[in-house]
């Protein structure tokens, strides 16, 4: 019945591995978790509730940690607790929808 | 010859009015701009030299500003000089494309 | 034997209350942690294993969450398997030790 | 008659130079500036108008990016147009204030 999405970006410092290869790999555990979740050029969006979501993000950063002597994590929380799910899409539907309106514009 | 993708989240503070108009307002700066861009439920990401994206950045924050006595920003900023623009759109076809091929799970 | 450094903010959003009580009351339970902390003016940062630094998170955001219907949560981690811990005051003592001898700066 | 106060982190991806050496030089770079500034283990921060602090940044992303093929930076702006200045300052004094007087604790 809560509601949080997470951005997240790891990066692995000190690495000589592929990193594009690293970053692959925990796409696919995120995609694995079942949670609902979209990767951009900049972060992988996740939403759940607070131990599942940083259970995945953990998972992650695990993952990374094998490969690299060091890891840079960079996460953003959108916090709601007893909102329904869904959030993720619902939040860029209602910006469109907005925009498509004009109601964004002023004049 | 520059390419920079920033991630960025403006968040008014203090501000009675709608969030939600305010952020599809400042969607609607970002998209005028020209720039490769794209928003996701946590981030709008876009592409260019540092200059120009910071230019745009500016003038949303100056928007929310406007509206609410306090304004939070959070950046996330990838910075390779010289190297050719469209990268907002290689970084994800890179790692859909080494998921597709599996060669980002082991075994 | 790990050692993670963790800077976070956290912002209720959509709360009546003074935001200066909240903040104080995370930083209080920060500091009631007994893990190593400092607070400036914005983030708070936080040094130990990966399960007990979000275990004070996750206190520090139910409790805003106890007062506004949405918290906004930003976070960086440092995360180093293996080095012993110190390494917040480590990495600070370094820059301004580079910094008095000069070594830092061109000529 | 503007104040924002900028929490960044700047990060060179790629190089096989020792990254202490170029966080050093940046530390250097914006204790030159002038502007008021706070270097701890994740975040320096530093205090003035937005464009003489963007400056400052561009100036210690760029020197990274001479040792660096790639850098990413993290930033958190908080910006409160109209405020006076001395707020980095004035808002930990205000988190330390409120706990000394146990106000931020209920019971």
């Amino acid at each position: 019945m809560s509601s949080m999405i997470a951005a997240f970006s790891i990066t692995p410092l000190g690495s000589g591995e592929s990193v594009g290869d690293l970053v692959a790999e925990t796409v696919h555990i995120v995609r694995a978790s079942g949670l609902p979740n979209e990767t951009n050029a900049m972060f992988t969006n996740i939403e759940g509730e607070w131990d599942e979501v940083m259970a995945v993000i953990k998972a992650c950063v695990d993952t990374m940690a094998q490969a690299a002597p060091r890891v840079s994590v960079v996460m953003k929380l959108d916090h709601r607790p007893g909102e329904r799910s869904g959030r993720m899409s619902r939040k860029v539907e209602s910006v469109e929808h907005k925009l498509s309106k004009g109601s964004a514009r002023p004049g």
